[in-house]
């Protein structure tokens, strides 16, 4: 009865997604399937990566991910299966595991390469019904993970830049992801704040050109319309507006800048 | 094996929901965990009580119902168990148990305040994940719903107007809740309109300015494109487009009369 | 622990899919409830049938398909239950099923008329709750067949254009479906090509006045951003852009012609 999850950019309007569970249910009629999200950005691995490493430890052991955001389907890109502590993730080589990498300890990493264990026909377009879903089946019923293909010494990863200390002291980091809620989450975590000299409550933060002020608790520390700094739930220095679109408001996307000082 | 829904406003492009499924599997690794909806309208608490109200009474017996929407979230707000009947609802108070409240008889209330259950670090933002999903998971292996916290006297309901009478006779409502096909559904409810002194057939119903005509049956009792009024699915006067969209034809939203003479 | 799923044009934002979840669980609590889609374009029958085309053949034996895209509902269109090989599909008697009955074999074909298996009250406008979820949770549970109501002779079907030989060789059909990528999938099969006296390298494919070039094996034999015609993983011929949208490049749309020379 343990866990497959499936994160992709196949979007819930077509066939793609439940494709998937079909092949997935062959082999794994009792597994529990849970949608991460498949509202991907098409294309994104950056989002993607972002949103595996926020859900991936809340996931009970032996949860197997299959994870699929993959512009190279069709080529010779590889195809992943890594295990972290007691849990699996399947995923093209693109770097969708970078921010699990960093915080995690990989315990084996494969290439999936035993084509017995995919569909008969295997499309050049669909991997994740033809190749991904059947492997994830395989690996469900107990199947040794060193059936699917030989050991891989190198995984590809995405250069994400890390906050830089100031010269002056602070911190400059920038916006990593902005969410359903236009809360714009930065690359800068509570650990990189605690190593800042300085006060958490004196830090002052800054988005692009605008003055955010200081840290607060939650949301609701500001009125209804105002803008806020927190720590948020993901661990990371946020930028919300309480009840509001701080995204929308600040005009903040992916890269803008974020200084702390 | 029984049931565990989910209502929120978060969402499914982020890792919010997949996280309290995380947490919830931990503990409850053969539940069914059904969505409700994640698409209410960010922090619109009337909408998540109406759907939750609809919904309701179809769930098996023992079902856990798990409503996020929780501007307060963080605050000293606080967070309640509910039993109506043999189903739990777990709610900020926030008035999301409304209609349900309204409709059905309350056989215990508690505020959740056992931080024994909660995950071992609580976000001050996110509580769905580190609140709501473990209490669901305790309360879900049998977990007497005592142990959450104290019993709690009152419960904050949110002041939604009923239909008035009307002097010359009829009644006058308003719009609660237009969905996605843009049918518009009043607070007029089959058993309102049974209390006017007249035949059904014979009612008129109007909607802001425009008069509507009589009651039908369903939908396709007109032509497709002309505008239909009927007691719909939720047992209330709903007033739709035969294959179109009535929301957008009438230029009505939650709030915009209606009247039935 | 057999499947059922669930297509509709409810959308995710209301009651609906959720009411539904909620009766199959009465009857069905072990049941793998999976979710095909709910964002079929609402009444679009033709829509509806291209997916549940797609994933048909993916799902195990024993899955009970339920499929509401019922703009007649409350009409006197009839509701069938129809068994094509192992599998059971519910629909409204409007074409849904179209694309499957061209491809497999129909073994049993029934009306749904028995109202005993219905909710105790059936609304006029939502049987996706009140019949069909019901009738399902019964055949899940072992329920007969036959039970549902008499054999049936006739099943409506969508008049659907075949690719048109052309005079000079070749081949005119046409765009049947855009997915969420934009990708634009046509009414012409592999099979139809391999059918054309020419070299497959060598075939001319062309959508609307727009000249694409020669077929592909896929999305990235061709540079980020250019176009690229390729047999899709649905076998049908696909015009698809490397990482981008194909639909809106070309100005393509269900309906616009695809040749092939």
């Amino acid at each position: 009865m343990s866990v497959i999850t499936l994160l992709s950019d196949f979007g819930t309007a077509d066939h793609y997604v439940a494709c998937m569970k079909g092949v997935i249910l062959q082999r794994a009629p009792t597994a529990q399937i849970v949608d991460i999200t498949h509202t991907i950005q098409p294309q994104d691995v950056v989002h993607g990566a972002f949103v595996l490493r926020q859900v991936f430890e809340y996931f009970p052991p032996g949860t197997i991910h299959i994870a699929v955001v993959d512009p190279g389907v069709g080529t010779k890109r590889r195809i992943m299966a890594a295990r972290y502590g007691n849990q699996t993730i399947l995923a093209p080589d693109n770097g969708l595991m970078t921010f699990i990498h960093r915080d995690f300890v990989l315990d084996e990493l494969r290439t999936i390469e035993n084509s017995r264990l995919y569909q008969n026909e295997v499309s050049n377009t669909f991997h994740g019904r033809d190749i991904f879903a059947p492997v994830a089946g395989h690996l469900w019923q107990g199947m040794l993970m060193e059936k699917v293909g030989p050991i891989a010494r190198q995984l590809e990863l995405l250069n994400i830049d890390r906050p830089k200390s100031l010269e002056r002291g602070g911190l400059e980091g920038q916006v990593l992801y902005v969410d359903h809620f236009g809360n714009v989450i930065s690359n800068i975590s509570a650990a990189d704040l605690r190593g800042v000299r300085a006060p958490l409550e004196r830090l002052n933060v800054h988005v692009g050109p605008l003055r955010i002020g200081n840290l607060h608790t939650t949301y609701s520390d500001v009125k209804p319309g105002e803008i806020v700094a927190v720590i948020g739930s993901t661990g990371m220095l946020e930028i919300a507006v309480n009840q509001g679109n701080a995204a929308s408001h600040l005009r903040a996307a992916p890269g803008t800048i974020v200084v702390v000082r």
